[in-house]
């Protein structure tokens, strides 16, 4: 067993009822929290190149082991000087374990106490991902910080499923302890526990006995209400010490990040702004908009007056109803650029909010403005994603 | 008729043998010839955005007013300020005249004394090109440099077909210049006159009595052997005036480029190396590879060590082979900017030996160490791609 528990990876800076301002310390610099992770799932965010992520600010990003491990594989990505040279990002990098593919991959995945066994979604071999193997994938990977492998329910699964759920994820987090890693590297503690405020509160107490670096709240964001979720969230942060980063697996929108952050976390990821972004949905302060729309054909505004992205401070929404319309890949490009724009000045609106101890008033003005897909229809994009991601 | 012969469009800086160093001044800037125009069909050049254009150093674009009088339209182009503003372009833009789309989407286009009668690939609606229309087209776009409606035959058409053709590209060229264009626009002649000598000479002589600010040389590489092209491209630059600028439309492959600089054209444009980067084929100084072959999988080196592309100067060909067998869209971006880089470097590189007269030794050291594919595997490439037009 071997923590990085001697070097500091977090460091509060204020806090703002339950909002936090902090900074990540990791050998790749300092990533000022709340933080959002654009993800890199193949060793690319889509569409956009390093300068294009530093250009936008992140300061960290999130590669997912497993698309990794089946290609190009973790040894050449080892042989290449890790994926930060891979990939030529400077900065930190954050990846997942495979739980959830285990999820989301469901139909290809069989799971068993030994660990999750994958049938690969390009040729349909057999892959093991035990929780020792999925740290060491990782460590190979030359992530920051590091998942733990860990069995992710849905929102409808029983309860005894989720307890189950719960119980395995502790297992696999003491085997995943066994493994060493770099001293440079983090492992995180993932808390389970679905919609049970009973079991997140087991989960929460036999992973914070271990004392991690980090903890992931995982478990979210699979198909349940948002009002649950943030119900869950706010009573899962209560359980967590004050002094260590929490990591919202999965979210989110913009207002998802609003409430969540309200509720004491400190990290996300979520595909969804470069996913909708090459679909034509647009973040502006008054919600989503589609690009495709025929009302956008003419228009000579950009996106959004006064946003700073490069596609707003250039482009009409003409021009880019225009890329759509005729599937130019600039479009694709220019859509990531703004959607990601937007959530990473949300990210740095709030830290500024948070320091000034104006985070409520922030909170609220946002809510007030930003009008969020309605569930039904966030319920539908979410189904449908999920099983875009199942092979046809 | 109103032309800009008033405004002068081209300056020689020096001759070396046959090959010129000079420069052409629009309204948009100065770009020194010889020069490449990366083709921007729809208001964007494949992949890219404006800034990676002036990155890469080009001057000026070219852009398809058949594609983009479907697609926006003229009018809206023309309602948003011109091309220039729409695509966030502050260079030069030369656009073609949809000649060249009636011979390549010939299945789909009506030729007649009165113009190109097209029938739209997207919706199958029909549209009328007469000469005089392409010319409000491109003045409504708002281009530089404006090409006049022409008739382009296939190497394999009878002499009496492109007799015709000259003549008829000789009465539209009149009809062009009946119609007003901006005082900062110049409208060039175009000869035609296929393989045959003597059809070039009365081409010529009958285009450059009208005196136009420059003349572009048709019908070329459009399935003819390159020595070929060669010749008929010497003789061609020989008939036309030494004081305006010469445009070999179409053209091209880095080998053809050199060659028709040394024998006197000035300008050039062609879809190869964007088209051929979006398949993962890549220039080196050695001749092309192809990115997505097994052997790249492994390897740490960049495309072609000294580049100075950004591709080269931040990524492996691993990770380009990575990110073509995972269709991840940021491969499509770099190989172009890499494709792109260097061709302007090649036209850099001619203007430089041009000027300090060592074109001659250029030349020879270019083509020892550049192998071209050979005739037989660009002739597949070409007929291949002009099929790709027709929609399937």
């Amino acid at each position: 067993m071997m923590q990085s528990s001697d070097s500091q990876l977090f460091s509060i800076e204020i806090i703002d009822g339950f909002a936090r301002a902090g900074f990540l310390k990791t050998s790749h610099g300092s990533v000022p929290t709340p933080a959002f992770m654009p993800v890199a799932t193949l060793a690319s965010v889509k569409a956009l190149d390093p300068s294009d992520l530093l250009s936008l600010g992140a300061d960290i990003i999130l590669a997912n082991t497993y698309h990794l491990y089946l290609r190009p594989g973790v040894d050449l990505i080892k042989d290449h000087g890790g994926l930060h040279e891979f990939m030529s990002w400077p900065k930190s990098i954050l990846t997942d374990s495979g739980g959830f593919q285990g999820f989301s991959l469901k139909h290809l995945s069989k799971l068993s106490e030994d660990g999750l066994e994958f049938k690969s979604h390009l040729d349909g071999s057999f892959h093991n991902f035990t929780p020792e193997a999925a740290v060491q994938y990782q460590r190979g990977i030359g992530a920051d910080i590091i998942m733990p492998l860990d069995v992710c329910e849905s929102a409808d699964s029983s309860k005894q499923e989720i307890e189950d759920s719960v119980e395995r994820t502790f297992r696999w987090l003491e085997r995943s302890l066994t493994v060493d890693i770099s001293k440079e590297q983090f492992l995180f503690g993932i808390v389970q526990g679905g919609m049970h405020r009973d079991l997140r509160q087991v989960s929460a107490e036999k992973t914070t006995s271990l004392d991690f670096p980090g903890y992931s709240i995982g478990g979210l964001s699979v198909g349940e209400d948002k009002l649950d979720m943030y119900d869950i969230t706010s009573y899962t942060t209560s359980l967590l010490p004050e002094a260590k980063p929490r990591y919202l697996m999965g979210v989110g929108s913009p207002e998802d990040l609003v409430e969540s952050v309200a509720r004491g976390v400190d990290m996300f990821d979520c595909v969804l702004p470069t996913r909708i972004a090459r679909n034509g949905a647009l973040f502006t302060s008054l919600g989503r908009i589609n690009i495709v729309s025929s009302k956008f054909r003419d228009r000579k505004d950009p996106i959004e007056i006064g946003c700073d992205c490069y596609t707003c401070l250039n482009f009409s929404c003409a021009y880019l109803s225009h890329l759509f319309k005729t599937r130019e890949l600039l479009g694709y490009r220019l859509a990531t650029i703004h959607n990601l724009r937007f959530i990473m000045r949300l990210m740095s609106d709030m830290r500024h909010a948070i320091v000034e101890g104006r985070f409520q008033s922030f909170r609220s003005s946002f809510n007030d403005k930003f009008v969020a897909p309605n569930s039904l229809v966030r319920h539908e994009q979410k189904k449908k994603w999920l099983k875009s991601l199942k092979p046809s």
